[in-house]
């Protein structure tokens, strides 16, 4: 069963987008997974064909109404429907790598993008989205966050990427940051290759990646290492 | 002057993407930012179009040979570019909402997109690339990181936002998440808008808002809250 998203958006125009490239595009052609855009426009009831209103209690910005997002939703997700709803939210769980590897595990995601200042908070609770961040800034919707979020999982699909063990040896996947890599020219403008890196000795190359992957992650990412050393011991 | 965007990418049919349309598509055709996408494959040397080629030490997958890289970018960002040099990689800082803003004050950027395992550590430190990560997690390449970083620093830009105060009030802008928002329907499934928002009290308003962001911080976020509390205090 391949994995399948719905998107809802009021730009199904930005979809596939890169999505429709490289790895993904590829994969989505092979039909490993499948991507569904939803207009939220097509739900709206009025003949302006309304989305959002002023925000109650005042403030800059419109707001997405409750009751046409969960029409919306309730269309592209039934009952029944085992796909975890997400909504790209700046005030969302961060996103990370082993919340990639739970979805592209599972059968799918419902995507909520919301624009302008918000969407209805009774509209999150009543449809239990789950709010979904890919980082603290702002974007202009939810559409590139979705994208970015697709990319992430669907890269973890199985027969996606050429290299199945290149996924295990990245960035986050041993809660570290990834080591330095090198490769030809032997020297580029006079900086030549680790030596270690060119002893052909198998055990000094892995204790050396290891130790410049803690080194990095100490010196840039604390938060990461402490987490990590949680982990290990 | 308006702010100027190189890419430089194995894919530039990624671009625009997302970012031709709305908010930062309009700004694109005002000439409010401009976007330039520079195929890396352009500069290497042999009559394949090498970029990369296998790790030194061994291991999985490929990297992006420095000299090619190095190429590109003193094409794109010749001496005097007064433009920061952006590596997207999940090894870098962390892009927030204060380097967006940052970098939306500034002549534009330069942003090299990885992809395969990496690009060769020599060239990051020759050109003095500054690796942003978008999150904690691993991308097919650096595209999606890319369209995401221009779509944070785009909708900052003078003129770009149609209500300026919009800006000011979102998550992150003061440290906190923001407060959950409300529009009509007045009931929405038997789920009222909270009865302080159609109060009228603008004093009762503010403190709700401002308790209800503290509260969804601390419940979600409490890293963000600690730091906020540093700054106010």
């Amino acid at each position: 069963m391949s994995f399948a998203a719905s998107v809802l958006t009021l730009y199904p125009e930005m979809f596939p987008g890169a999505l429709g490239l490289s790895l993904a595009g590829r994969a989505l052609q092979a039909g490993t997974w499948s991507l569904e855009t939803i207009q939220i426009r097509d739900f709206a009831t009025d003949r302006h064909r309304t989305v959002d209103d002023t925000p109650a209690g005042g403030g800059a910005g419109m707001v997405m109404r409750a009751d046409v997002l969960a029409r919306v939703i309730d269309h592209a997700s039934p009952p029944g429907d085992p796909r975890p709803r997400l909504l790209m939210s700046p005030r969302g769980k961060p996103l990370t790598q082993a919340r990639a590897r739970e979805l592209a595990a599972g059968p799918g995601a419902v995507i909520v993008c919301g624009r302008f200042e918000g969407i209805d908070q009774r509209v999150i609770e009543a449809r239990a989205l789950e709010e979904v961040s890919i980082g603290d800034f702002i974007l202009s919707g939810g559409e590139p966050a979705a994208l970015v979020l697709l990319d992430a999982v669907v890269r973890l699909l199985p027969g996606v990427m050429g290299n199945e063990l290149s996924g295990e040896e990245e960035s986050f996947e041993n809660g570290l940051l990834e080591h330095p890599h090198y490769t030809r020219p032997q020297e580029f403008e006079g900086r030549p290759i680790p030596e270690v890196l060119i002893s052909g000795n198998h055990a000094r190359i892995a204790a050396w990646r290891r130790a410049e992957s803690e080194r990095l992650t100490q010196e840039r990412r604390p938060d990461l290492l402490a987490a990590a050393q949680g982990l290990t011991k």
